[in-house]
Formats: C-alpha cells, structure tokens, sequence
C-alpha cells in the first residue's frame, strides 16, 4: 500500500457549507468560517473529521477541543464586535455534518431578541469588510 | 466571621429559568432542568456559578466540566428519545444566566427543520410523562 501523503484524516466540506461561508483559517480541529451574511457577525467551527454530525460522536479529546476553539473564536468575537450578547450553537436540522455557530448579537439587529437560523434573506458582505472582520478575529484567537 | 455552611459558591437560579422548568437534578457543575414543554423533550443545563453570561467567562476547569456534562447530557437524550438531531445551543439573549439548551428535534416535530427558541407556545407536561423522561435521563447518565 502506498504511503498516504499526510497523516491528516480525511475531510470533506458540506456543500451547503461551502456555499454559504468563507473560509477564515484552519485553526486546529477547525476549519473556522464567516457566514456570507452581514446582518450579524457570524462565524462557523467545522471539524475537519468526516461522519461526525454529533458533538458527542468525537472521540473525547476531539470534544475538548472543539470546546477550547469555540470558547476561543467567541471571546475573539465579544471583544471584536463588543457585541451583547454572543449566541453558540450546534444544531445541524438541515446540515448534517458537525458545525458550530458562533454569532455576535445586538439589541436591535434582525430578529434580535430571537433566534437567528432560518430567518430572513443573507445579505452578503462586501469584501473589504468581511476581509477586515476576519482579520480582526484572527489578530484576537 | 462566621464560618460558610459549605463550601458551594453562592447560587440564584434565574427567576424564568425555575418559572420555565423543572429540576431533574444537580449533575456537578450544573442543575439539569427540563423545560415544561412536551412538544419537545428540551433540557436545560444551568452551571452553578453566579454572575455568568458567556460560556467564556467560566473557569477554564468548568468550561471543561460544562462540555462534560453537555455531552453527557445530550448522549442520554439521544440514546432516550432515539432523535434524529440533537440541538445544542447557548443563547442568552433574554435570561441573562448562562444556560444550556440540549434538545431532542425529529422530522415533523414544531417547527422542523428550524429552531425551538421563542416558537409558539409551550405545552406544559402530564407529570406521569416528565417524571418518566426525567427518570430515564437519569439513568442514562
């Protein structure tokens, strides 16, 4: 059997995923993404392991870490945005490969004081701000 | 001084919170709740700890020990109920408490495939059919 090139397991984004988010950085575990929708500041962990569509289906060390990146990305997002509240989530109804939410919440913003999935139409960011946004997270995790 | 009767940190349960659910028990870190809500088997994680939003401001030993009990939590759930999805989330953008939300979601089930949070109106339990799903859980844990 040949070597395999790298001792990485195999990973394939969702599609939909890929679709409706941009890639920010892998960040370990993660793949951490920003939805393409400017009504909140919205940012995607993916685990790069492939078959996981329950946070409890990770082996135990994956769970720990997939805790460790959330909690890192959404302190990055508090003290970026200086949002009011920050909204964690793995829900996975439509999307069956593992993905968890972190998004910055303001009274006021669409839907606000409720729940953001499902609502309304993406209204895509322009790049230079998305760009801007990105990076201010990754100067912060 | 006199000295404290234990050694517990101080802990006020949110008044919607205990208006909105039903102790099952105290797990460690956290009371494990049941939202009084039949249209979905919905639990309610609530770290015992004062004055905390954000998952983050935890301590970095009870971030661990709220992953902990989140999956072990939503295993049972899962393994009780035979769900199609488990909904995991944080929110906290109305009781200000840090809570976690762990949720049995099915194809068809209120609101399906979008979220639970601020749908409708609750449907309290029989008490016969909480304390069932309630005993179950716990031996499950």
């Amino acid at each position: 059997m040949p070597l395999r090139e790298n001792f990485l397991p195999a990973f394939d984004l969702d599609e939909r995923l890929a679709r409706d988010s941009l890639l920010v950085a892998p960040i370990g575990l993660c793949q951490l993404r920003l939805l393409n929708d400017r009504r909140w500041p919205w940012l995607v962990l993916v685990p790069q392991r492939d078959g996981i569509s329950e946070v409890f289906d990770l082996t135990p060390l994956d769970q720990v870490m997939l805790s460790f990146e959330t909690n890192l990305v959404a302190t990055a997002l508090k003290k970026v945005t200086g949002a009011t509240k920050i909204n964690i989530g793995a829900l996975g109804n439509i999307v069956r490969q593992l993905h968890v939410h972190v998004i910055a919440r303001n009274e006021g913003d669409a839907n606000w004081p409720g729940p953001v999935w499902g609502y309304g139409t993406a209204e895509p960011w322009q790049t230079a701000d998305r760009e801007k946004l990105a990076a201010q997270i990754l100067e912060n995790i």
